[in-house]
C-alpha cells in the first residue's frame, strides 16, 4: 500500500508527521512524501527542512493520499500542478484525506464539492459544509481538524485498512494516551483570553507572510 | 532561547516532530535540529529523511535540549561525541529532556542518575529509576514516555518556560484536544493480544537491525 504525502514550502510538519507515525507502521506500507519538485521542502517556522525524493509526477497513483496543511496552503490552493496532481490521485485512491488546512487543497481540487468536512477552527468558513468535529468521515474522503488531530484520524484510518487489533497496535507502539495539561485544546474549550492569543498570532503571520 | 534538537540515524520522528511542533512557537524562540555532521539523517522507517544544518558541536549551548528516541538510540547511547556533548548541554541547560528511548541516551550520558524517569514503555528496565508516568519532571531533567508523550511533555515545558496562557495557546494553535478512538495507548490499558502485537514487531525489529 503507498501513501503518498505531498509536502510545500510552509507546510506544518506535525499534519504531516502525526498520520506519517501511525501509517508507516501499517503492514505492507509504504509512505512517500512528494514535492512539487524533489528536494529540500521547508516547514512554516523555517527551522525544519526535509529531503522530498520523490516529484508529484513519480507518485500519480497512491493508495492513500494524506494532504497537510500551513501557511503554505494559501498558495497551494491555487496552484493548478498541485490541484491537478490531487484530483489524478483521488480518482483512483482507496482514501483521500486531510489534516488542518490541507482541507483547502482539497477543497481547491473540489474533492469536498457536497461533502462535509473538517479543518484548523480558524479556517472552518472556508469549507462549503464545514462541521465541527475532529475527523470527519465521508465515504473514502477523510478530513482532520488542526495540526495534532491527524493522530486521530489516522488510528481510524488504520483500523478501516488494517483492522482494530493492528490500528491499537499503533497506538500502543506510539503510546499514545495523550494527557494533556490543560483542556484547551479546541475553540469550545479555551478560555477567551487563550483564542485572543492565537487569533493575534495567526493575524501577524498572515501580514508578516 | 534556542532549543537544540540532536537528530541521529534511525530515530523516530514524531518523538522530536511533537515536541517542535510545540516548542517552536514559544515566543523567542528557535529550535535547531543537530547531528554528528550536517547532512541527511534518515528516520528508523527510513521513509523520512531531514536535512539538519549544523553539527554537534556548532550547538554547544542550548537553552532546552530534546533528546528523541528511536531504533537508533542502541548505538547513540553509547557513543561518546553523543554523550559527551549531551553532558556539556546538560551542564549549562535550563531544561533537559528526553522523549521515549531519546532516556537511554541521557541515561548513558550520566544526566538521570539518582532521579527518577520514563521512557517507551518496552524500555522501562533500562533505566535505574523507572516510574510508569506519561512525564516525570525532576528538576531540570524531563522525561517523556513513548513517541507521541512529546507533545504532553512539550505543553508542561512550555508553561514553565513562558506561563500557562502562552502554553494553552499553542494547545489550542495545534488544536491539541485528542480523541483516540481506542483506549489502548498504554499497556495498562491495552488487550493482551495487542501488546503481543507490539512485541513481536519489536522484537522482528530488533533481529532486523
Amino acid at each position: 500500500m503507498q501513501i503518498a504525502i505531498p509536502l510545500f514550502d510552509r507546510f506544518t510538519a506535525l499534519d504531516a508527521i502525526g498520520p506519517y507515525e501511525v501509517l508507516s507502521r501499517l503492514p505492507g506500507a509504504r509512505v512517500d512524501f512528494v514535492a512539487f519538485e524533489p528536494g529540500v521542502v521547508r516547514a512554516d517556522t523555517r527551522m525544519l527542512a526535509i529531503e522530498v525524493e520523490k516529484g508529484l509526477d513519480e507518485v500519480p497513483r497512491p493508495d492513500v493520499l494524506v494532504v497537510p496543511g500551513g501557511a503554505g496552503t494559501r498558495s497551494v490552493m491555487h496552484d493548478e500542478r498541485m490541484l491537478d496532481w490531487v484530483r489524478g490521485v483521488h480518482e483512483h485512491s482507496e482514501y483521500t484525506t486531510s489534516v488542518c488546512t490541507g482541507a483547502l487543497v482539497l477543497h481547491g481540487a473540489g474533492v469536498l464539492d457536497g461533502l462535509e468536512a473538517t479543518t484548523h477552527w480558524l479556517y472552518t468558513d472556508r469549507l462549503d459544509r464545514p462541521v465541527a468535529r475532529r475527523v470527519v468521515e465521508q465515504g473514502k474522503v477523510i478530513t482532520a481538524a488542526g495540526v495534532s488531530a491527524g493522530i486521530d484520524m489516522a488510528l481510524r484510518l488504520a483500523e478501516r485498512i488494517a483492522g482494530q487489533d493492528i490500528a491499537q497496535a499503533i497506538q500502543l507502539a506510539i503510546e499514545y494516551d495523550p494527557e494533556p495539561p490543560f483542556d484547551s485544546g479546541s475553540p469550545r474549550k479555551a478560555p477567551d483570553r487563550v483564542l485572543e492569543i492565537v487569533r493575534g498570532a495567526e493575524a501577524a503571520q498572515h501580514a508578516q507572510t
